[in-house]
């Protein structure tokens, strides 16, 4: 028996079969990138996630090119990729994003809701309410054009100024998004403090309040390390979506702690060991992601593919 | 509320209450050092890891100075700091290193077994079997010295020349060293591939042959990002000793891609999420493996720590 055979595939009770494993990396994992990356890059990057068998790539924002400098290439990168036998959801901040998005034949879209007030404040420059209200009118057009949507949610498990973050805030917020047509929530951990309870008492307390667990997706960065012990809580629960960002791309430009997404390398060897279908080819990734890293000119922070690199060496 | 009161308290079902960090710095973390430490840096480094409310950590190795010169001082070393009002383990190889740190006054003593026959010829040079008969008469007399035995025991779940460990032959080994006394067990995934899964499945198959939980520690390396969800999966199982290694110090010098020990930050954030008492001060736990990396002059690659140490600046 060879070194290949790792890790031992051993499944344990009571996980989902399958996991959809929901890549954020060309949209969240580059929008903080200083130097431009060229859009046939990026085009490229998205293609070879694709062919490793990744079947929900986000592949950018149609956000105003002003506030994110990277992603102002929407309109030229989407119809690039938007042939690929995959989901495609792009990011839309508002009318005028969707109304790009839709032009260019979008179908899936997602909104970016705070938890906290301090962070829309910050990242939004409005109340959760008022951030509400103007997506309100942009999901329910989505929902007129067919399109599915995804609602994010961050600092549902803390925020860099206000500390702890209440269940009860988050829940409430979730409750609007369901409420205004969102298919589907994202609950991020956008500084990466969460702990598994923490996770499981949020998934619960939305339980309760009828959002059902199928609806929901979980978005946990590493800052702490602590983002795959809380997805194997997640997967306990019964979550089958997961955020993560090939090669570990990515953090946030509000939150200077927020160091990294979950790497999707290390969570496809988790899954793949507990006997987790993903369709993902691990190898394939890992190229990929070698090869984005190569582009941008810096090693990857996925302790996975640290560990694979170094074995091929 | 501020910042400080993260991460959010919030227990989960089902683990334990607390939870005995075996902290493996200033041994398995100092082990590999290429340039010496001195002794007095050591010494400190175990009296700051005590003040920060570790009740138990591996000091030294009374090896052979020619096998690990990085520890050819315990015999300096040991009467530093053997005073403390804490357990401090040490290694003893053989009946030279068992004769050496008795007659220093050690009372908790350590062996160190591999699960796999690859790992026992390069770690030990001999047959698993072999080395089991070496250890088998330091064990009895060390226990009618009156002294605690752990037995480490090494690529519990995998094995960088043979892949895949069977669980069977781990448990044989198991077996072995709690039959020839030994008062806890350390199962080591020494180059860092377990998931859950596999976690779950050992600890099962040793209870089915009556190893109770409560005599077994588990040891994860952060080599594939898998440390914390594994320990999550043993903490589930009952699990109460954790092995971890102050900033995340250390490796394995005879596998290559074992770049690390669970570093105990990342652990003490997660079991203080959970409200598992520890009693370790994250604090005084992240300023003293500052202090050390400040020494090895190089950064730790605990993610706990390096977030918490750029919070501060």
């Amino acid at each position: 028996m060879s070194a290949d055979a790792l890790p031992m595939v051993v499944p344990a009770p009571d996980l989902p079969a399958r996991v959809r494993i929901h890549e954020v990396g060309p949209r969240d994992g580059l929008q903080n990138e200083r130097a431009s990356v060229p859009t046939e890059v990026k085009a490229e990057f998205i293609r070879r996630l694709a062919d490793a068998g990744l079947t929900t790539i986000e592949a950018t924002s149609f956000v105003h090119p002003a506030w994110v400098p990277q992603l102002a290439d929407a309109e030229q990168l989407f119809p690039m990729v938007r042939d690929l036998p995959v989901d495609l959801p792009v990011l839309v901040p508002n009318a005028r994003g969707l109304d790009r998005a839709l032009s260019l034949g979008a179908s899936r879209l997602a909104v970016f809701a705070s938890a906290t007030e301090s962070f829309a404040k910050a990242n939004l420059n409005r109340t959760v309410d008022e951030a509400l209200a103007v997506f309100a009118p942009v999901v329910a057009r989505a929902k007129e054009a067919g399109a599915h949507v995804r609602g994010y949610l961050s600092m549902c498990f803390g925020d860099p100024w206000e500390g702890a973050v209440s269940v009860h805030q988050v829940v409430r917020v979730c409750r609007a998004l369901l409420d205004m047509g969102c298919d589907e929530l994202s609950l991020g951990d956008t500084i990466g403090v969460a702990t598994p309870g923490h996770v499981l008492e949020l998934l619960s307390a939305l339980n309760e309040q009828r959002v059902p667990t199928a609806a929901l997706g979980v978005h946990f960065h590493d800052t702490y390390g602590q983002a795959l012990a809380n997805t194997l809580a997640a997967l306990q629960h019964g979550v089958t979506t997961v955020d993560a960002s090939a090669g570990g791309l990515g953090g946030c430009p509000y939150a200077k702690s927020a160091t990294g997404n979950l790497a999707t390398e290390d969570l496809v060897w988790m899954l793949r060991g507990l006997g987790i279908d993903t369709g993902v080819d691990l190898g394939r990734l890992t190229a990929t992601s070698e090869w984005m890293a190569d582009r941008l000119g810096r090693p990857s922070p996925s302790r996975t593919l640290r560990a694979l690199s170094h074995k091929e060496q």
